[in-house]
């Protein structure tokens, strides 16, 4: 199986956590592939989260859907991101969140019972997880602030400098969602922005 | 000192962090009290952030201020609250929030060097402050979701169901920014709610 791995988990886990060609490969074994092809769910909202998900390819959006249906994206991932509801996770109860393929998507999972087992006997790979989390959270309260300061202007310049990619890959109405602003208002300012000259 | 101490702080150090007698006393003679007069600043937007502040007395507001002037209450701080702004203090960069005292209050701060001292003499106290961190993530994904989301009435149900205390000791308009909510708006619908005929 290690073959079709892209080589970001290997990486991510020596660079970062301090793995050893032994301590990847005992991770590894505890790993299950999973294949969800585009638009399937790997989560749907009132489930519980039973693993953490590596992004070996594709690409996902994490959701919820709001009293009167409205849908908002939270997050997306794409290779090498974790993705996942940790809350429903770590407490076993039903998640708020549902997650869907964008693309046909392989995720490498984790299971509760493994990861438990991992941060017992490689107490540094839960220092690795403790500060993945911290990093997350310090991004989702800058993004709370942008959700009640940004213009939609600046909303968008942020997130073409910081992630690029994402508008590669993902329709113009998913980021508008992500952004909480009307597809609409995103195309014309998109095409604002493009039209604008620069000044010389 | 140690008599002029609420005893939520030892109480949450005992029971969630599982620190002895002994332990306890190590942890308190490092910190250091610091009075905020009300309206007083205990931290100001470029300012790096120098400890983690247990709030002993009073009530403090985080905030941030936008391009434009616009200034959004971020957190509220009661007694047995943690205040401070972590990415700050551990990467030792400028804040971009400010912390201003809205009563008369007494911090206990423990400064960066004296956290890492901790952290490293005793491990409970280390996943104590991970656990707290990842608690705070998962608020603030769900204040995320309910601020891309709800509607103003859901916004302040909410609060007034998990966080009642607020309404008893902040100036209305403090909790209108909290919400994101015009503090008009915030006044007709709490009279409206208020007016509402209970279904019998």
């Amino acid at each position: 199986m290690e073959d079709s791995i892209r080589p970001g988990l290997k990486d991510v886990l020596t660079k970062q956590a301090g793995f050893s060609r032994d301590e990847y490969e005992f991770y590894f074994s505890l790993l299950k592939k999973r294949i969800v092809k585009k638009k399937e769910h790997y989560l749907q909202a009132g489930e519980i989260s039973r693993a953490t998900a590596y992004v070996n390819r594709g690409c996902l959006r994490q959701y919820i859907i709001g009293e009167h249906g409205k849908e908002i994206i939270i997050q997306f991932a794409l290779e090498d991101w974790w993705i996942g509801d940790l809350e429903s996770f770590h407490y076993e109860k039903p998640s708020l969140f549902s997650i869907q393929a964008l693309e046909d998507s392989e995720l490498m999972l984790l299971s509760r019972k493994n990861f438990l087992r991992v941060c017992e006997e490689l107490p540094k790979y839960k220092t690795f997880h403790d500060e993945k989390v911290q990093r997350n959270h310090f991004a989702t309260l800058k993004r709370l602030s942008l959700a009640k300061l940004g213009t939609p202007e600046e909303k968008y310049l942020l997130l073409m400098r910081d992630q690029p990619q994402l508008f590669q890959r993902i329709p113009l109405h998913f980021i508008a969602s992500y952004l909480s602003i009307e597809p609409e208002s995103l195309s014309r300012l998109r095409k604002r922005l493009t039209e604008k000259p620069r000044k010389s």
